[in-house]
């Protein structure tokens, strides 16, 4: 769209009831959703809009604002605003998309769930069920805005042992999952307006939580070693976060590096910037040893730990943990009271128990061996299927695999075109925020039984094939 | 502290390994704490401080910026940075304080819990445990960014016959209680900097919140009317938001006259500015009619209603509630996936049932008659115990009364002589963030059953008397 026609869609109304902003916010959002203004497009600055459509900058300026709190823009640091690349309208840009298919809450391929059909429920409703009716009084009182005590013990134990990180319990902040962990960690670190390193591709929902906090992103690439830290520094030396995913890189599953590991801390450390490691399926590892934690290796006391209950119990719990630097764990505790005061007791009691008795170190055993099986038989019914026509990429951890179709065409139109067939496979190319060549389809297997991979494999082929 | 000592205090050490910004929040922070800065003293403005220091004005900036985030500090919009007047240290600022005694997780008069052994524990327990039985696939997974559908179907309800409020479900917003809906409606119509009229008593966690999230707090005093609107137009012409508790304003239970409430939404129509209306306790009102809601009469689509299920059920749920105007619905559902992803699924199954079933209904018609009970029983044994010595304050609605002890000292030691004597009053002097002369104790008496009045009023006269 050339600048002309795009002031012509943007003329104002004087005559309306409508305020200017009200106009402007109403015009730029059709724009966009009727892709006038596409993915990527740059919008006129601030100034240079005031002065065409006679219209004060401050009401600009908030229109852009909103729209980026809203997703719909980005504020980039040297290049102006642009549409964000791989928006789409609000009712699309869940993780856990809106349900193709009314009957079915989740669909075969789709990211973001563990195995629903492998849940330990009996534990689990045997722990609820004794819980709600004993209540005591002090379970009905509202609970400690950093958490619960039994279930931050229980957090701390499972961090030394299995990720080797070593915390005091009143670093442990109890979450709503990891998207309110990241809001922590940047009311805590963070000024409006700070450069934030991402992982390029990444997880969708930190960018537009950034650019809704009004913080600046500065996209890094990932490549055989994961995050390019020297680029990093090279683009955006000021940055004040980097976040990460140092076990399994979302999504490519790469691991980080020992080098890379060591330049990230390094940088922190020289430059007082601040890491945030999203360990979100760490505990899913099927070769060997897990990668370790970068937080096990933090002497300067600079990085953020986030776990999450979403993928190794359960998404509707809502529920996850945020381990502070020790020197931030009293500005933790009143933001938390300021934020939401804390998470409802009866899921940190639940969890805390089920814990306590074993039951979450077993089901995580047990697990391992069955997501290894699935995502084993996911690979070869796709290899069997597909043959010459994919290349998998399938790494030693994580939740899903990664497939290339050379020659079949754009990723989102295979993954629309998979998704008539009740599949719910995500295109590559969305996760990335510069636009780059990179395509294919993130196939999750939590939830295809082995003997369903051949069935899944086979629909999709006559989907896309 | 005169301006020399304070700048003595203040004494950065260059040779120091600690930042000058982490040299700096820790002496103010100790200066505070210790009352070398007591509540309501000015500091020094960051321009004056950066040279007398010669330290840069950004890290100046900054260490305030943390503080008043924290609750220490509050920015005035024309007369610089104060220490927050009614400041106590963290751990002190909770509406549901630490125990003064580690065996009582709450004592009699404390603020803020509902009656305890009142809860309808019966239907409640068979509600939670046969959903934890049940667990069908669909509540495995995420809940949806806005809440549960049936829950906020029965909230709508609710709202339309209990409140007179009706609004479509797409404008509720489910949320983890007031604190949550404070910050999402602060997400959705203020930027840095806006300036908020707070009722002067108020509730203090939303002038802590506010400050943390860089508004400009104009405190408006409330009269035998209420929110005294000709004032606050009068000092804070430009305020963009206005949060009130029209029903029985917090601390002083007054309702809110049909004059300022006509006054307050002619204010929000002419200035474009928006109301946040907490309705906290409207359930309970012990003669004729309940206080209509304001939200009722929001004719221009200006008014934000909170409710909660913290009071009329349990805190420990952190449950409650966001109506949203219907032009901000789709912003808020965008901020609601940005912000924590919206609340676990199991309170929310739970409460809707609790509600579809009518327990709701009927518990709270129930709480009613036990509360004027409770309430009655506590005023005549005050005065009983008290006589000329109690000037009692009880209102027709909410949930605590207030007496004042003329000549018996200040209300801040007389909470604390109580508080040695096992029982937790709040003087009424903390609520105010304006210093006043107005003294008093506010009791709740949802804890204290009919038969025990006697006893809890001998307890105070021995302790304050």
């Amino acid at each position: 769209m050339d600048q002309a026609s795009y002031l012509d869609a943007l003329a104002i109304d004087r005559g309306s009831e409508q305020s200017l902003h009200g106009q402007l916010y109403d015009r730029i959002h059709v724009a966009i959703r009727e892709g006038r203004l596409p993915p990527g497009a740059r919008l006129p600055s601030t100034r240079s809009l005031s002065i065409q459509l006679g219209v004060a900058r401050g009401t600009i300026d908030a229109v852009y604002a909103r729209l980026a709190g809203e997703g719909c823009l980005i504020a980039q640091r040297h290049s102006g605003t642009i549409v964000a690349p791989g928006f789409r309208a609000a009712a699309d840009t869940s993780v856990a998309p809106p349900r193709a298919n009314a009957a079915e809450p989740w669909l075969p391929l789709q990211l973001g769930l563990p195995a629903l059909d492998l849940f330990p429920r009996k534990p689990w409703t045997r722990i609820l069920a004794r819980q709600a009716r004993q209540l005591p009084i002090d379970e009905m009182i509202a609970p400690a805005a950093m958490g619960l005590p039994a279930l931050r013990e229980a957090i701390a134990a499972y961090l030394a042992v299995s990720r080797g990180v070593t915390c005091g319990v009143d670093q442990i902040v109890v979450t709503h999952g990891f998207q309110d962990a990241l809001n922590l960690t940047v009311d805590l670190v963070l000024a409006m307006g700070d450069t934030v390193w991402i992982e390029d591709p990444g997880y969708g929902f930190v960018q537009q939580t950034l650019s809704a906090r009004g913080m600046a992103i500065a996209p890094v690439p990932v490549d055989e070693e994961g995050l390019c830290v020297d680029q990093g520094r090279a683009e955006a030396p000021a940055a004040k976060l980097a976040i990460v995913t140092p076990a399994h890189q979302f999504p490519l599953g790469i691991t980080l590096s020992p080098a890379r590991r060591h330049a990230l801390l390094t940088w922190a450390a020289e430059a007082g910037g601040w890491i945030l490691e999203d360990d979100y399926d760490c505990e899913f590892h099927y070769s060997g040893h897990k990668p370790a934690a970068l937080k096990a290796m933090d002497v300067d006391r600079r990085v953020f730990y986030a776990g999450s209950f979403s993928k190794s119990l359960l998404p509707s719990l809502r529920l996850g943990y945020l381990v502070v630097p020790p020197q931030l764990a009293e500005a933790a505790r009143t933001a938390q009271q300021l934020r939401h005061r804390g998470v409802a007791m009866f899921e940190q009691l639940a969890v805390a128990e089920f814990m306590r008795q074993g039951h979450f170190a077993r089901h995580l055993r047990r697990m391992m061996v069955r997501y290894k099986a699935r995502r084993n038989a996911l690979v070869a019914a796709l290899e069997r299927q597909f043959g010459d026509r994919i290349v998998l990429t399938h790494r030693a951890g994580g939740l899903h695999v990664l497939g290339r179709f050379p020659g079949l065409g754009d990723d989102a139109d295979l993954a629309r075109r998979a998704l008539k067939h009740g599949l719910k496979p995500s295109p590559l190319s969305g996760q990335y925020l510069k636009p780059g060549p990179d395509q294919g389809l993130l196939m999750s297997f939590t939830n295809v039984p082995e003997e369903k991979a051949d069935e899944v494999a086979a629909t999709l082929s006559r989907a896309i094939g």
